[in-house]
């Protein structure tokens, strides 16, 4: 019998006993953050998907597992023979999770969802679909814990201090400005629960998950302690003693929903709606006034200091070498050796490692030649991987995680001999790049407002992308990073672009089952001008790493954009040389010649 | 005694007898449109004050007029000995008149507003201000109709027929789509309340208003009638015939709210939040449902038919021959004879009229010499009438009503030299407007997301202007039409641009007590191409009127800026010469000479 079939009568004997109808599970962990340890990652272990995003409903006659079209094929092999059913999202002749349930389930039937694993929005969407009918949803209901043997661990690693050298700010300071807003709020008392927000505030670091440097943790600030939630044993005594010092308090994980059960009543707690888990904003009492909104770390930690940006800066030097290493290693090997996409994204990290204080990737770099670089979430698997030959465009979008910063940056080379639309497409994702890396703008200005600058040359040939030109980065935190973005959608956006902020920059063209070209740089905001119509800001290009001129096809080019691709070409040759061999520091030379 | 201050004493008695301690009067009339008849202007007649946007509170010890900065100046001079004070909107140390009330009215008061002047949106706000406060709003009640002694009647002008031969399509035939639309979304009847909705539906035309060709009117659209409320003398009896045919009944203007009130339970009504007042909206029966959006007309009616774009494109030659003259008679008289704003006011009417069909100016013209131009909204009065002499910016943004199409155009021009601010200025803001006429983009893009083009060239240098870049224009109706607009901010510009709609392009730069620089073409949306990436769309320029050389800095044109406005040019040229004289002809040869 397959394991997952087995996996799921097991849980469907576990339904029986719980008197439980269907059972939800989203794929996430209490903190709803991007990437989960592997202790939550139940949907693998129930139904062996491996993608990112899914939503299960155990029913006592159906199994179900809902995906984005970014998987429908590995969900189709991954899940034959399970006994689970691929439900397509967002396709309009399937019913959603949500409609599935309301369509299917009867008078004073039960559902069950493990609420620290259901966000506020998730339970506010399923009672709206079952509004009306008599159905029940328990949300205290993990019938995973019985029957999931072996189960991982929850991650185990130990808390280390961040270096206000790197931050540039001490925790006592950061959480003065975390009260000296909540004051300005009058709000009592603060949850935090994105982890990255945790360890900004309080300038630590852990290895708990993948690629983001977090120790799984939540902390509730108060005007005069901060309670830190966390297992003792991870926090090592030198750092506690220092918490101590700044009235930081640490309490097990698991004692946070008991502390929100007591807090005063009349008083006002704030939180944030999307990283809130139900099993928590449950726990609170009904006469505490609840205040959601984006989490003040949040906001300060997007607004980079001096410090930081100073060592943002140096970072760029040390990746743009690691990156440059690469592509010369790349373009001297290919032809000779047997170099395949996922040999290509162990060799960046290898020369990213290289450098002082790396620590790893910041995610998992997407290496996709030919056809794979349409799909813009591409990562290789033992199935996909293709050998790098001759003749086809390489996408690369990879990232390092340094103790001074976090980078993210994608480029797009040529293997062989481009032809005239690859170099065409090329140019033109370019100049959506370069059009919005020369922006300059009024204080103020939202993200949806610029995000046609990085399309505009696209959209002239009636070509496209299909999702957002810029993402917030963190600090040696998570490469995605709210709350500012940048894109044409009202979905996010809407915050004001200020300076201190970092952007990625990443306009693309993906032409399905043949190449994908995509440009990423990382942009800083900083001041420009004040004159009589305003405080105007601009942004300067931080990621320093050639384009492929083989690419670039001039006659598509303006003057002023030809001007700024030779400029930085010089600047990025005159940055890294000084750091490479003189074999590579030729070869570079080469590679950024003026066009 | 001032004569504002006797009609203050007599409102003020009335007050008194009527029990009433605040009375509200906002300047608007029932339909609460942009120009509004002599018959509502009361704010006028009780203060003095004639800008366009005005709120009255009038208290027992207090009496204050509200208004926006456009109007600080001038609102001083003409409120000066009234009693009336001046309170600055949007000014934050100033209370809004909804603060004020808020802070001022004390418990068991009563405030009195006449509803039919007073939208749903303005009782929302003042019912949130004085939540909690146990103060009264009774919203029938116009103290006015007794004290106005010589009030100008209701506009009587005459309906006539708009020929299907501009409009291009029946009334039938739009009264079908409407019913189309109004099944879909399962509505019983759809209250009218904008009068250029119901222009356009019943294919008539009126005089009741200045600039905008209405005939005031309220319409219900039932499945199976259209009863249009409006004095049965003002429809000829060849009109009514007409509508007999298609279904349409006339009833008195008043007898709107009996229909309304007499609405059968359970039905679902249609109306526009922005445009129904408070006294129609409160005597539609609780027990009917209320759906409200912007009017299935007004949506229909953006989107221009194959006749009305090909009249238009006529219209914009006719236009372009007025312009031309008037600019002609301009350069070769200025030296000469005396020309003040107001005559070139008079004399761009004056060549327009010369034109077939044209029927008038489609608003106040804004003709403002050096500072003026600065005023966003300057229109010449007898007190501020500048000559046009020698060495200054002018200003002029004026249109035409003409039978086959409403116009919008703003030139600006140099008489006598330049200096280089003014050519830097003249040559920054062209850019913005050819940047947004160049623009190519997928269906479904919003207007918030276009406006950065118009502005990018200004940013770059510091500059920017404060109001929006475009909105739609009317069909032989209201110069300023929705839903469709561009700009920067999300209050409006939010509605996808669509084939068949037509816009402003229209950038700036203000240089406050020196001059002011617009520039505005109106634009229609077309198709582009359809790709494997979606339908995309474009602008085509309808404006046919040279820009002023002399104010250009070529150094500062991108090549494909120079090519547009050269082509431009030969273009203007090649339409507009065969309908000039000789002379003129020879003189536009000039004007529009290849840089």
């Amino acid at each position: 019998m397959n394991t997952s079939r087995l996996r799921l009568a097991q849980l469907r004997a576990s339904m029986k006993k719980n008197n439980i109808d269907a059972y939800i599970i989203i794929n996430t962990d209490p903190h709803l953050g991007e990437y989960i340890p592997a202790h939550w990652r139940i949907i693998q272990w129930l139904t062996g998907f491996t993608g990112s995003h899914a939503i299960v409903v155990v029913a006592k006659k159906f199994a179900g597992l809902w995906t984005d079209s970014r998987y429908f094929l590995q969900a189709e092999q991954q899940l034959s023979g399970t006994g689970f059913s691929l439900m397509k999202l967002n396709v309009s002749s399937e019913p959603s999770w949500t409609e599935w349930l309301s369509e299917k389930m009867k008078k004073n039937t039960r559902i069950g969802v493990d609420g620290r694993i259901f966000s506020i929005q998730h339970l506010d969407n399923l009672k709206k679909a079952l509004d009306g009918k008599k159905v029940e949803i328990e949300i205290n209901c993990d019938l995973i814990v019985d029957i999931w043997t072996g189960r991982p661990p929850m991650p185990d690693s130990i808390a280390y201090e961040h270096s206000v050298l790197f931050s540039g700010k001490e925790r006592g300071e950061k959480i003065k400005e975390v009260r000296e807003q909540m004051v300005t709020l009058n709000v009592d008392s603060h949850l935090l629960t994105s982890v990255d927000d945790i360890m900004w505030l309080l300038n630590i670091r852990g290895n708990d998950i993948d690629y983001s440097p977090l120790l799984l943790s939540f902390a509730l600030v108060g005007m005069d302690q901060v309670l830190l939630f966390t297992d003792e044993k991870k926090i090592p005594l030198k750092l506690a003693m220092e918490f101590d010092k700044s009235g930081i308090t640490i309490l097990p994980y698991s004692e946070v929903s008991m502390i929100l059960a007591r807090l005063k009543k009349g008083s006002t707690l704030f939180l944030t709606r999307e990283t809130t888990n139900s099993y928590l904003f449950n726990s609170i009492s009904e006469k505490v006034n609840i205040v959601k909104d984006f989490s003040i770390p949040g906001r300060l930690k997007a607004i980079k200091n001096r410090i930081e940006i100073e060592n943002i800066q140096r970072v760029m030097v040390k990746d743009g070498v690691a990156l440059t290493r690469f592509f010369y290693w790349l373009e001297n090997n290919y032809k000779n050796r047997t170099i395949t996409e996922q040999l290509a994204s162990d060799k960046i990290l290898e020369f990213r490692l290289q450098q002082a204080d790396c620590t790893g990737a910041s995610f998992s770099t997407i290496a996709a030649f030919k056809e794979h670089g349409a799909l813009a979430h591409y990562s290789p698997t033992s199935n996909s991987d293709y050998l790098l030959d001759k003749d086809g465009v390489f996408l690369i979008d990879s990232g390092g995680q340094y103790l001074d910063g976090t980078t993210d940056i994608t480029r797009t080379i040529s293997l062989g001999f481009p032809d005239e639309q690859q170099k065409s497409d090329f140019t033109l994702v370019l100049k959506g790049l370069i059009n919005l890396a020369m922006a300059k703008f009024p204080e103020g200005t939202k993200g949806y407002q610029l995000d046609v600058l990085a399309r505009k040359a696209l959209w002239d040939k009636g070509l496209n992308y299909g999702h957002g030109t810029g993402h917030g980065v963190g600090f040696f935190l998570n490469v995605h990073e709210g709350p500012h973005s940048i894109g044409g959608t009202l979905n996010g956006n809407q915050d004001s672009i200020e300076p201190g902020m970092i952007f990625s920059d990443e306009p693309a063209i993906y032409r399905e089952g043949n190449y994908g070209i995509r440009l990423e740089n990382m942009l800083l905001v900083t001041d420009d001008k004040i004159s009589e119509f305003g405080h105007f800001l601009k942004f300067e290009t931080l990621s320093i790493c050639y384009f492929e001129i083989a690419l670039i096809n001039k006659s598509l080019l303006e003057p002023y954009e030809l001007n700024w691709l030779n400029d930085y070409h010089s600047a990025v040759y005159e940055r890294l040389s000084p750091l490479l061999t003189k074999e590579e520091s030729s070869w570079l030379k080469m590679k950024t010649e003026e066009i």
